[in-house]
């Protein structure tokens, strides 16, 4: 499941790895201001997204719980979120760990992991703990900007609300 | 309400950096060890210290949950912790994610923003989700210590325990 | 209880403080994932392990609710858990706070203190907050590799839930 070693993590130059924490940061709290317009942005014109539980990421299983694959699918999916959806408002409140990170194959991606507790707020103020998992990157330098390449949100428990309107 | 941006995060030097999220840390760990009387020490003598709402923040009103401006109010109110307060014993457990950082007007003021959640202990043990939101700091060198020249508290949530004796 | 100061932090070597905080890190993934053979692993030969409440910490007593002595106990808990244990299946998720850190008497180990957030998800996906509290930890380098010579776990509450098949 995780094959990253402290040792893998010696090898990062701190400047990358500062790097790659402020995205991992900047992305959370950019979603939990509701400033959805940004979450593509996050991400290269190829890029995976990937939302699934722990129990189909260890099973291998291709059908998640919300998938885009390019950049194109996400701005849909954006206008969407603007346009179509109905649901009741609300905001997500994210903390994550430190990340631990390793150098993928070919030496020029990186395999990130961290765990994340999300909390829900109703518009009423009605604050629930949404989700607990990890996220499971490779990032790439693009053009400078680290970013996702491939973001796999692996989520702790099988029940899963339906209300997946934000992206996690 | 937030412009941070990785880029700005990039032109903060490592040390710098460091001793910020060591006075983020330090802060949070004094108030759960329940060291009230480190509190005011974190602050300038002219500091601004203000719990809000998402909402009264975002509507940019003044009058929040608890404001303090001035060392010498803090001074007050954890005088009025120790003598005047009846309230059942409790303790906090704070964990913050990772801060985003960007350069102040003028160059030597730092602003900080930073996510947390914390947990209320009785003293009989039950533990409740107290608060989850997010400091935004403004932070100076203070003789060469890092502290806060603002923090601004916001709660995403409207529903706010009136038992707030210790500050956030 | 806590002694370190953002003055003492700052007389650490960053690439130090790297190492710590991935071996913080590294920890905590590894019980997340269900690697508890990983478990020892992360201790020296002749560490201490401990969980107890805050109350017992600060009272001093020695009995706790989990205690190891040596990595031969722990080999044998990993045991324990692998053919004797009798539990419903679940897994953990912890998200830290920044550690603070401190250099310890002689100079040679390393005093870090860092809180946790810890959430059980049971096999049917159920989720409840299981834990939460601060590691007070003794950090030393063995052979290169930084270690736990101490690693005390003091929970905030005292209700603990018998559970505790899996250590913190």
């Amino acid at each position: 499941m995780n094959d990253m070693t402290s040792g893998a993590a010696a090898r990062f130059d701190p400047a990358l790895r500062e790097r790659i924490e402020d995205l991992l940061c900047d992305y959370a709290h950019a979603l939990d201001d509701g400033q959805i317009d940004r979450w593509p942005g996050f991400f290269t014109e190829t890029c995976v997204y990937h939302v699934t539980t722990r129990e189909g990421h260890e099973a291998g299983l291709p059908i998640g719980i919300m998938r885009c694959v390019g950049r194109g699918m996400m701005l849909d999916r954006v206008k969407a979120f603007h346009t179509a959806n109905i649901f009741e408002p609300h905001s997500y409140n994210h903390v994550l760990g430190r990340a631990s990170m390793a150098l993928g194959p070919g030496g020029d991606t990186f395999a990130c992991r961290s765990n994340f507790h999300v909390f829900r707020i109703m518009q009423d103020g009605r604050t629930d703990l949404f989700a607990t998992g990890r996220y499971m990157d490779t990032i790439v330098l693009d053009g400078g900007a680290a970013k996702f390449e491939q973001r796999i949100v692996v989520l702790d428990s099988r029940q899963v609300d339906i209300l997946l309107v934000l992206p996690l």
